[in-house]
């Protein structure tokens, strides 16, 4: 192929994979208006053009002009390049879409959009048996995906793949046998038999919504969240969107009037997600180099943000002062600073993942990898799960749910179809501190930074070695570069370690 | 073809119509976010993505596809029926867009783009000469797009159809004829060689913008916009914009916090382009028989609740004690109803289309129209406009701009390449008289019912007779039904005499 042909492939795959982006963007504006301003009339109406515009978008992603354009194009640059990049990434997107019959994805939209109410009235019920044919057909339609995208080791790696690109069940299964053991001691002498000193007290009261978001804008000021490319907005469950490009970049919060802390470290978690897009090299806008490269990374910008950073004592040495001056006669005036901060990192084993502390987190991540990994192999039957889960919560985290409905209801993913996701939630802990502890290696006046309130060096850091490059690297690629290690335990569990041992020593 | 073949067709026909609605719906959602909520950050990547959006719904539209299937439905079912309504409807969409080259297309909307920024600076210079040449332009491609959209008395016509299906330059002059013999003498001897009475003192004041959004919004509420389908914000230019069907239809609104009347008729005014697409069947939703018929008959309900309605002293019977409540201290409390009635309904000869009155708003529309139609015709060159203007501006208003600024350059819509769009103003108002005399015919309780802040019936009848039908019936059909005549100016010029005979009695 001559170089022009090539130079002329190349800006048609470019035009294609914008179009893509393009829709993609129209599909999540609506998911995003549907979720903030909608009114509730237009809800029918919002189902269908979405279903419309993401089909398109599909219809585009797994056709053949795209799928030879790639062939071409494969192989035929420096591989360090961006446009490799482009056409590796785009074609991982174009393969793992066509590789699924278009029958199996419509059959598992319709059998998760079946799931989804009855698992809502399950819940709501404990009833495990209502939702267990639906698990069931979900559970089939995965497995038989799996097959079709193909694995070498375990049909839980492609899952796996699907959020966690090069994710092995092998490897996170060491990872969690290392977790459990660092975690499991620390945690046994903090709450042994699940009980532990509740903490919490100073953080409940009567906190003014409105000074709470006011309280909150100015911290994601303060972290880097740029408001000119971006906006904050109140949902339900809040979560962080990006429409096209790192040039708009949204989050969303809730707010509890009870409690001082859930829309703040909301906000921090969202912010974190959102300064990963907005860091995005500009110029991988409309096209799959644009966002986070893979879940698990994606989490540990927001757990980095929330935890490393939000519930660090040096950050509050910053912001308590500001944040009792905010809540005038609230509890907070009787509340000494290191008393806030144990509160905020309270461990509290508890049924209930969304709750959890960051000790117990992973251990709830575990017992849903263990299980899925059980049921994908055929050796755990659905109707065994409730047992199962039980005793595994016992085993790890020492409390029972009183219900299916605080076990293996409480989550929405399997509803979804949604297995080897929650793997990601534990890659992202643990990478958050890999990469804040690589951070403070390049610069160890970081922590001192963030106690003046000065965050610009550490989101700068990540900046140049995660945010900009998007997906340009595959997963284990980036954090070799930027942390000069392999996806490990230890940076995790040092932290956990110093931090909980502080907090709960003598 | 067989009945069987004819429902296949249709039902791929709707399948058709649906996604070229939902994409429309898409570039919809769009461009409300853009002027709504959007950070400005987000500018140039959403430009790209309307770009796309648009063009897949236009590519859709030409389809050689959903041609040949109009082409086979044509004529297969009852005239009558729905069915025919939506193959006309279509058709008619269909071979306007696929009549004219994308090469016209392209070249129109670029030119446009590099017009309005020209013509934004230029009207702020009062530059006529700058914005000269790109006017010229626009006017040459339109010209050849009437060639290609084809007429058959005059080359004005194929614009006008594009806004007033089936209306004709030389009925409109007829028309306008009678509105400037009816409204001359009128005007002539309220504000004789263009000079009027100062009737607007007591709407200046300093009157808080939430008092008046929330008052707004009570008015809304009455009048029956259905906030559960639909919902307002602000922006700086208002519009009302439909997501696809009647199930969300949204409006938006300026504040003026000096003037107690701007954001309340503005409201009024989009609250009544709303109602009329919420009042489509439902059926019609995701088809391109939703919607409003024509810009004029779209027009005649924002001006009708606007004016008709809103600015009649019945109106102000119900609802000027609550805003002198609403504004304790403000001059209201001082000015009794005849005066606030006569405040907002001042005649004052300006030379600014959207500040005029109902009086001289016509005429401002008449001006344009004759300077297009003789643009069109070649016998008016650019250069000539301003002078051209500054002529007919003193002779129909008594008034002279002071530059170019505030004569020919005070509109977007030339800049936009809109040729043949201002008269839809005045069918508007004509026909907005039109219906609301044949719904007071029909029920004669009405103006009394407006006394008691009671919309209902009125509503009632417009929906019967006008919403429901959404794209249905051609134009004209749809105002033969509704009021039992053509479209006339007689009762539009017995509302003006009656109304401002008595305002500027004696």
């Amino acid at each position: 192929m001559s170089d022009k042909d090539n130079h002329k492939d190349l800006r048609r795959l470019r035009e294609l994979l914008a179009e893509i982006s393009d829709l993609n963007a129209a599909a999540a504006l609506m998911h995003w208006d549907q979720q903030t301003y909608m009114p509730e009339g237009g809800v029918g109406l919002r189902s269908e053009q979405l279903a419309t515009v993401s089909r398109l978008a599909h219809e585009r992603l797994v056709s053949p002009e795209l799928g030879e354009l790639l062939e071409q194009l494969d192989g035929t640059f420096d591989p360090s390049s961006e446009e490799a990049a482009l056409v590796r990434v785009a074609r991982r997107d174009h393969l793992q879409a066509a590789k699924l019959p278009s029958r199996l994805v419509a059959e598992t939209a319709r059998a998760a959009s079946e799931a989804e109410p009855v698992w809502v009235s399950a819940r709501a019920d404990s009833d495990w048996e209502a939702f267990a044919p639906h698990l069931e057909r979900l559970l089939e339609l995965r497995r038989e995906a799996a097959e079709h995208l193909g694995y070498e080791e375990h049909p839980y790696d492609a899952l796996l793949d699907l959020y966690e690109p090069g994710a092995r069940k092998s490897r996170l299964e060491g990872l969690f046998e290392e977790l459990k053991a660092g975690i499991l001691p620390l945690l046994h002498r903090i709450a042994p038999d699940g009980v532990a000193e509740d903490r919490s007290a100073p953080l409940v009261g009567d906190y003014d919504e409105r000074v709470q978001e006011e309280f909150g804008r100015a911290v994601l000021t303060d972290l880097g969240y740029d408001w000119s490319r971006g906006r904050q907005d109140r949902v339900v469950h809040a979560f962080c969107i990006d429409l096209g490009g790192p040039q708009d970049v949204r989050i969303t919060t809730r707010f509890d009037p009870r409690r001082v802390d859930t829309a703040l470290f909301t906000s921090m978690h969202e912010a974190g997600h959102a300064m990963y897009e907005q860091g995005v090299s500009p110029d991988y806008a409309r096209s799959p180099l644009a966002g986070g490269v893979s879940m698990g990374i994606h989490e540990s910008q927001s757990r980095l943000w929330e935890n490393l950073v939000g519930r660090s004592r040096a950050f509050w040495e910053h912001y308590y002062p500001k944040l009792q001056e905010a809540f005038p006669g609230s509890p907070l005036g009787k509340t000494d600073l290191e008393t806030f901060y144990r509160a905020v990192n309270e461990v509290r084993p508890s049924t209930i993942r969304i709750d959890a502390d960051e000790l117990t987190y992973n251990l709830h991540v575990l017992l849903r990898f263990e299980l899925e990994v059980a049921m994908i192999e055929g050796r755990l039957a659905v109707s065994e799960i409730p047992e199962a889960w039980e005793a595994k919560m016992e085993e790890y985290l020492g409390v029972r749910p009183k219900n299916a409905g605080e076990g293996p209801l409480q989550d929405i993913h399997w509803a979804d179809g949604l297995f080897g996701y929650f793997p990601s939630y534990t890659v992202g802990n643990v990478l958050s501190a890999q990469f804040f502890e690589a951070a403070v290696g390049a610069r160890p006046e970081i922590p001192d930074e963030i106690r003046h309130g000065d965050f610009g060096p550490l989101r700068g850091w990540l900046t140049e070695n995660v945010y900009r490059h998007g997906r340009r690297y595959e997963p284990e690629e980036l954090v070799e570069r930027a942390s000069g290690r392999p996806l490990e335990a230890a940076p995790y569990l040092r932290y956990l370690r110093e931090k909980f041992g502080a907090l709960y020593a003598g």
